[in-house]
């Protein structure tokens, strides 16, 4: 079976758009405040927001079941304070639990935590808990950046962000570092700050010793791991000129990247330099990029394609990177897949 | 013949870095301010510190010339004010224009602008005439983010940058687009805020339409494109998107990048996607990565093998990538080589 490890629910129905505008309204004006059970969203638009978006491209390209979270750049830290992120992330992962209640073969959730600018990533345990134990998410969505585009927090290997990483540890599930939205004109979103995110949190993962006090925490960079692959030769040489071990052995246990690069080139960079045990299928749709390539008359974002064109790769190399490495990163995956069978 | 048109002053004399902490310290107690005067820097202690290492280098590699320019993570533009800056760019200058005396078929200057954060680059348009018209520098080093870590400054493509760009196609040098340190502990300079600039830069061309009002100006993008070429798909994605030109058409008369890419696999990448027109030669030394590659045993910047090694180039795509494109976009390196060649 495909597993793509990296979906975000960009399609959702206006009324999820609607509740947000309310709550922001509501920083000023707290009589605007929406209750959540405004969000009054009806199995049909759930259905119909997917049908002819994930599901369609699911039947056409052949995958299988895409790990669903919320829209990435819609998580929008910056905005309010820790009680309004706690309450949109309790909005938004609990419409990404009805999808995936509807279509439980497609869909497995992720979910949005409740980060704030400054504010400890304590507050993001209870969300984190209540959405692997209750609603059957298997990993969390760590954005780097609650300022969205002024870095302001510490490196994710600062003991700021341990609280979050205790419960991850404890519940078995690992984060996607996936930055949201930019404030900030210089970086636009796709382009800049995604991609700058990936190459920054994985420096950070040089720079520190995390993984000696966290050794089974796992971490999936997105975006094809930044410009970390193509740069691979950078990374080995800093790492040996900081004296810290070679990458294999001081990170490569713990962090993972995803396919999400949109050509064959880059594929096959990623599968030819990085080990394949860290390599997980993904492509991101509904996502950033939306048309068809004129080179190859196909959607920019039909990773699978480029996978099953990757040269020097075997039939075990396309198992693990298509469904193995997903089992092994996203343990909690076994459950719905087991159940899937049935 | 071979030009690498990506070099730092990395092993400039201890003198010049005393002359900079003299004038920090000004900053706070200016009867420590230094004379530039105080700058004793002998003709002996200049050769010292290029003999064993970058003509060591060029030697050693086979290359002939290499584009020179003040130490990237030195210019610290975010220290003082503007007056530090353009007395700190003065200095920095006159240092590499006294290299480029000593050795003038080795070294052709590339200035250090003296940007300063929320200034107008207008500030900057005196050194730059100053370099390439009485000093015989042939490009500047244009730092995006003056801030060096936190990106307050308007897009490239805004107008604030005009007065610079103006100057730049007055005289005909391009820009190296090239950060420096970073203040800000969320970005590791050479691992992440140096790559995160170039993928920042080229996302704001695309963006932008600054080359329907500047069709000459010229930008180098180093480290081989940050995340760019590995992404190329996402950016011509992009750019589609938002119905831009084809990238081609878009700013690949106007931007290049460099060969510092420090892995085969990087460099197999990058000559692949990336019109060949568009690759200049580099390899940063003596730079962000001192080390032997153990699965090479060479440095990682020896940049040439790569290129040597790389499949799929004609001999006319080498002598594009080591010398043709560099002579293009830094015209005024043929009054140099001809005076070399006498």
């Amino acid at each position: 079976m495909i597993i793509d490890c990296h979906g975000h629910y960009t399609t959702a129905p206006k009324e999820l758009d609607i509740f947000r505008q309310a709550q922001i309204a509501a920083l000023e004006d707290s009589t605007k405040a929406p209750s959540s059970e405004a969000l009054a969203i009806s199995d049909d638009q759930i259905r119909e927001s997917l049908e002819g978006a994930q599901l369609k491209l699911q039947r056409e390209r052949g995958t299988d079941l895409t790990i669903f979270s919320p829209k990435a750049a819609g998580m929008a830290h910056h905005i309010g304070t820790k009680e309004t992120s706690e309450a949109w992330s309790r909005v938004s992962n609990g419409l990404i639990h009805r999808v995936c209640s509807l279509y439980p073969k497609n869909f497995v959730g992720v979910c949005q935590l409740p980060q704030s600018p400054g504010v400890s990533p304590a507050n993001c345990v209870e969300e984190l808990e209540r959405c692997v134990t209750e609603l059957g998410f298997v990993g969390c969505n760590l954005n780097p950046d609650p300022s969205d585009g002024y870095w302001q927090e510490p490196p994710l290997t600062d003991r700021f962000w341990y609280p979050i990483y205790e419960k991850m540890v404890e519940l078995d599930v690992p984060a996607m570092v996936h930055v949201s939205c930019s404030c900030n004109p210089a970086f636009h979103f796709t382009g800049a700050h995604y991609i700058n995110g990936d190459t920054t949190a994985f420096m950070q993962f040089v720079e520190g010793d995390l993984f000696k006090d966290f050794p089974t925490l796992r971490f999936v960079i997105p975006h094809g791991g930044g410009a970390v692959p193509y740069h691979w030769g950078r990374y080995r040489g800093l790492a040996q000129d900081m004296r810290k071990p070679h990458l294999n052995e001081h990170l490569m246990k713990n962090v993972f990247f995803d396919t999400c690069v949109y050509h064959q080139a880059g594929i096959d960079l990623l599968t030819r330099v990085i080990p394949v045990d860290n390599i997980l299928f993904a492509s991101e749709m509904v996502g950033a990029i939306r048309g068809i390539d004129p080179e190859t008359d196909r959607s920019y974002d039909d990773t699978k394609h480029f996978i099953e064109a990757a040269p020097g790769l075997s039939d075990e190399d396309r198992y693990k990177i298509f469904e193995g490495n997903a089992r092994r990163v996203y343990p909690r995956l076994e459950k719905h897949l087991a159940a899937r069978s049935n």
